[in-house]
């Protein structure tokens, strides 16, 4: 048979068999056929086992071949050594899905290895597309269908306020608990899936699916380990298109390690890091506690976006007023400046003594006699403001009985502006009828400061996000067209620096040219190829790392020393890598700026990727790097720049100019391009040091190394 | 009148009169009656206003002074002007405290100038010690009395709840609010002060006085800024020595800034520093939010304190394990390994296929039939292990009515260990009244895992603080006996750099010596004083940046070069600085190893501190410094040392040998003991570079200043 193209006859099975159910109602089996007959799915249910001739008042068959047809989902209960020949037979008996709840696979490491093969053989056989195994089942809670095992997924309100979220987790029994959170916060899953080893379908699979469920606003996933980069990349680009975010739990290492990469540049960029790019620039609000999943998505379900990251915050006490702006600063939120025009609009409402910059701080105390009335006329005023872009609104003393008549007027306000507003509690809980009222209203209300901020910025990243992606057609215009690559005849993996520098150039990045001579001519000289002090290197592409091959003097400064100078390398890099093809010494001026490090990768998984960070050796004791996949255009490559920890070793400093840092962003940016238009062929560039001097003076590459394939692929 | 020794009489006054009484329900002076008669104060209440002959059917007195004794507290309301006038009057009347609840002071700046003066004269010439003005008042819960104003110490639930917490706040209507979130997890505070401007009364001097009331197990504090260092030095102290935390939520910046610091250390040492670091050392728990206020009050409310940093996890769930662990790890507590023994005793408890490493994750399955009962062993055995300094448990599956009996034993379990245990809740809220029994047996029951780890990090650290403190007798032994300064005669302000180092040296700290020479005799010169390459510096004491001079040259290989040095240096100094004193030139040799810098301050404030960071551009670019408060010992040396960002360019790196971190920790801690014997001497010390080179090698300052007090205090 052939696989599917939607998850739906998994999620919305017409019919279920039970692959190994069982009377015992202790077992796995047994408790998977309860879960089915004793909750309201009202399709077939086809208990299979060859030792009853009837389960639970229901025939039971020998095997999946003799139960009635169609059947949408086989749920595998049987002994892991059984589970291979049970996928086969689901795939002769036409059924397209099975949720493999039986463990003793790979998660066992070496005992479960041969097991494994065959359940990977059988799925390959088979066609029918395997959830797990070694996980607690799925749940459509829409439909309340239940289909795995366990205590949480027998309880009263598994299946209780379905609602517009989907989650698919790696972990089935933290899943299932963090369902049950949601829930309390009104804002249900409709559908889990545990995942399990996903031998076959994976979360992130399932993810992209619900995604385009309409019934869906927000995918949820707690993650332990990712395997496809690619894959992950597209997820977050389609909930960008689809502006619909993936809140994104993952817990742990990522188990892949990377292989030994040759340059600096790649021992930088590891999966990690890859990761987590992929997430900060796709459609993913990462989190990491039930009380973000809760408080995320009870903006998500609010419905509105932020447009920008301008904050207003209204408040009634200036102490709420300064640690809220704390906070907003500590999340990348501005607290953004008053036009002259707000403030006098927002004057009509306010008492004469408020301060009505942002913070506003209003004073309750002038409010008192109406009851917050024009509390809430200076909230409408604010929301109108071009100045804000959402806001935060503190809560006045609300009385302990209704009227409600200040809830009632601000859910009004809220309720005309297309503005996202989260509410600050500030009254306790005593008083809960009130508080039921505001999700009702889809109204977020925090008691939390903190986690109020926190939600208003993951959520208006996602949105600033998803509308930049959606206004943008492109990565911007090219610094230059793609060229070919002016690479040797027959070149294959590590370029020597000459070679290195020839590709940068051709791409318009400033090299450090030197002289190329061989051993016979440097003896030979009787003046300086370029003026001292000057550098000599080894030129070999058989050695990379030429400053630990002891291939290396700086600073010579006569004709002596340069000499002694070239013996010295040539002997080092005989003596560190014998047999190695040597080019000749490479003679350089010294350069003085400031040293960065730049550089390139063309990840198997993620594509191409840029990085750049502080040079020497506080680069790697540091780890002052920041990447973005490319390619990009100027104003990313900038912002990289910004993001260093260590940016002020450009400004002006200790009375040195500031420097070049237009130069550098031009490097970035034509080498994110150089890396994009040769993903294919490249798999790693390195350029340790980039000397940046004083601003117009330009950045230069003092040293470079281009890794290739080696086996190049065919151009796409 | 003089000022009393506690604040008894303030927070429980037998009567209070209330100066600026009114009819008028909606004016502070009206409120403020109210609130004291409508409530359940029952000692005497004595309106003031000469308008009224009766308010509230009791007299009103034409001024304090014919008002009833004893009074022990005045509240007033009157008009700003009338404040001084008011609080002389309370000292003649005997009166020992007031609250000013009135508002138009120094918080007005320029226009509340006069008033202010006026005010702090009338405080000082009256000796009645008053909180206030401009705040909104204070709350004895456990009495209901409460003196002041505003809709939230009118509501119901203001006097509710009395319990273990007293809170000290800058920011009453926040504060009010905080307290109600307090109750809301049954931990109420019993005193709740507003202290407004803070006049006369600080929010330090309360909190100091909250934590030696028996009744009081932590003080909160709500804190816009700090004036009083030493104050904060000592509140830490007293917190660590009663073993009783203060709950710091600080907003906002530190007002004060400080002078112009003359060296490089002196700038890294700003007054937000020191705060934090006298946070960091004293009995403090930092919180930023009102969650952090509710967790941490559970667990010091659980009365367990945790003699270590070991965690144990316990779990039925891999996935809340692993993030746990991640938690854990990420907020400094150490999930530490378990013992052979241990193990073997837990394995008692588990099913075979349990991982009983920690985290420990022992399968929910296994437990299914017995309500759980083996999990509570389980989890007794785990609390009686050495191996754990306390627990964070996950709980099982729990069933939707009574009998609870997991609970049940889970309670006994942990009420029989004296170590601290969080329980992490996976079950929803539905199960109230089950919820409701963890607070009644003094559990604490967290359904977030980040709010659970952050409390149970806050506590063991104030605990492991707190234990440190009562072990130690002082700061350990001293590297040296304290010496008097080699300091020239007469000497003031900053040294020049031979002058300094003979200061470091009287210490044992190793430095570089220099050749000091006259210019006249450098142009003599045949041979150099100190092998090739060497540094040419100014000696001036009156240029302490000499770099910023120009009167710095480095890595001078030649005679000719020597003397061009020299001369250049000598003209660079004098147009630098015409008329600076020249000692003459300091050559010395050029070091190599890793450059770092070194340097103490005595702040005024908070006394001797010392910090050690990255040296050259990287220490001010990245602020990769650390603080100790000083003296302290060799380990302590040693920590600040660890907890440097770079600190890998100290390990073995790039081919280099690891670094002498001993001889740069000994330099630490002489200059700990250094700064400490005479602070009233010495200002600042600069040690920049501290080049530090391989192991064994040691550590040497190559360049030093030091700076003097101007007008030197008397040796204490």
């Amino acid at each position: 048979m052939t696989a599917p193209d939607t998850f739906d006859r998994l999620i919305q099975p017409r019919s279920i068999a039970v692959i190994g159910a069982s009377s015992n109602a202790a077992s796995v089996g047994g408790q998977a056929l309860a879960l089915l007959t004793e909750f309201s799915f009202h399709g077939g249910v086809y208990p299979v086992n060859p030792k009853y001739k009837t389960l639970k008042d229901r025939p039971c068959y020998p095997d999946v071949l003799s139960a009635p047809k169609p059947c949408d989902l086989a749920l595998i209960a049987v002994s892991a050594p059984q589970v291979p020949a049970a996928i086969e037979q689901c795939g002769q008996a036409g059924i397209p899905f099975a949720v493999v709840l039986t463990a003793g696979f790979q998660e066992l490491g070496k005992p479960g290895l041969k097991l494994q093969q065959e359940l990977e053989a059988s799925i390959d056989k088979s066609g029918v597309r395997v959830v797990g195994p070694n996980c607690i089942g799925l749940l459509n809670r829409k439909a309340d269908i239940r289909c795995g095992f366990g205590a949480t997924m027998a309880s009263r309100e598994a299946a209780s306020s379905p609602g517009p979220l989907a989650m698919v987790t790696q972990s089935g029994g933290f899943g299932m608990s963090m369902a049950g959170l949601a829930d309390d916060a009104g804002l249900g899953c409709s559908y889990i899936v545990s995942t399990g080893n996903e031998t076959d379908v994976s979360a992130l699979e399932l993810l992209s699916y619900f995604l385009e469920r309409p019934d869906i606003e927000a995918a949820l996933a707690y993650i332990e380990g990712i395997h496809d980069g690619r894959q992950l990349l597209e997820l977050g680009k389609k909930a960008l298109r689809l502006g619909k975010p993936v809140l994104l739990w993952r817990v742990g290492d990522t188990p892949a390690g990377r292989k030994a990469a040759v340059s600096h540049t790649g021992r930088l960029t590891a999966d990690e890091t890859l990761f987590r790019l992929t997430v900060r620039e796709g459609g993913f609000i990462p989190i990491d506690d039930v009380d973000d999943l809760v408080d995320v998505a009870s903006l998500i379900h609010g419905g509105k976006r932020a447009r920008g990251r301008r904050i207003g915050i209204v408040t009634l006490s200036g102490g709420a007023g300064v640690l809220m702006a704390d906070l907003c600063e500590r999340n990348d939120l501005e607290v953004s400046e008053t036009s002259q025009d707000t403030l006098s609009r927002l004057k009509a409402h306010a008492p004469g003594n408020a301060s009505l910059s942002n913070p506003m701080d209003v004073l309750s105390s002038a409010y008192y006699d109406d009851e917050y009335a024009s509390y809430n006329r200076l909230i409408a005023e604010a929301l109108s403001a071009p100045d804000f872009d959402q806001l935060i609104v503190r809560s006045p003393p609300i009385p302990n009985a209704p009227p409600w008549r200040w809830a009632e007027g601000f859910a009004a306000a809220v309720s005309a502006s297309r503005k996202p507003v989260a509410l600050l509690w500030g009254n306790g809980r005593r008083s809960r009828e009130i508080l039921d009222l505001f999700p009702r209203w889809s109204i977020p209300c925090f008691s939390s400061p903190r986690r109020a901020v926190r939600a208003l910025a993951g959520w208006c990243d996602f949105s600033v996000k998803a509308e930049r992606f959606s206004a943008r057609s492109g990565p911007g215009p090219r610094p230059i067209e793609a060229l070919p690559l002016p690479l040797p005849v027959g070149a294959t993996s590590t370029l020597g620096e000459r070679e290195s520098k020839a590709v940068l150039a051709s791409y318009g990045i400033r090299v450090l040219e030197g002289v190329l001579l061989g051993e016979a001519e440097i003896e030979a000289l009787r003046s300086p190829p370029t003026a001292f002090p000057v550098a000599v290197k080894i030129e070999s592409a058989d050695i990379p790392h030429k400053t630990e091959a002891g291939a290396v003097r700086l600073g010579i400064s006569d004709m002596t020393s340069l000499k002694a100078a070239a013996r010295e390398v040539i002997a080092a890099a005989r003596r560190f890598q014998p047999g190695a093809r040597i080019d000749g010494l490479c003679i350089q001026p010294m350069l003085s700026g400031t040293e960065l490090i730049a550089g390139a990768v063309s990840d198997e998984q993620y594509g191409p990727v840029v990085l750049i960070g502080l040079g020497g050796i506080f680069a790697e004791a540091l780890g002052d790097v920041t990447h973005r996949l490319a390619p990009f255009d100027f104003a990313e490559a900038r912002s990289m720049i910004e993001e260093l920890r260590g940016r002020a070793v450009l400004d002006s400093f200790r009375g040195r100019l500031p420097s070049d840092v237009d130069a550098v962003t031009d490097t970035l940016h034509r080498l994110s391009w150089l890396i994009s238009d040769h993903r294919e062929r490249i798999v790693e560039i390195d350029i340790n040091p980039l000397f940046v001097g004083a601003a117009g003076e330009g950045a230069i590459a003092a040293d470079a190394l281009v890794v290739l394939r080696k086996a190049p692929k065919a151009q796409p």
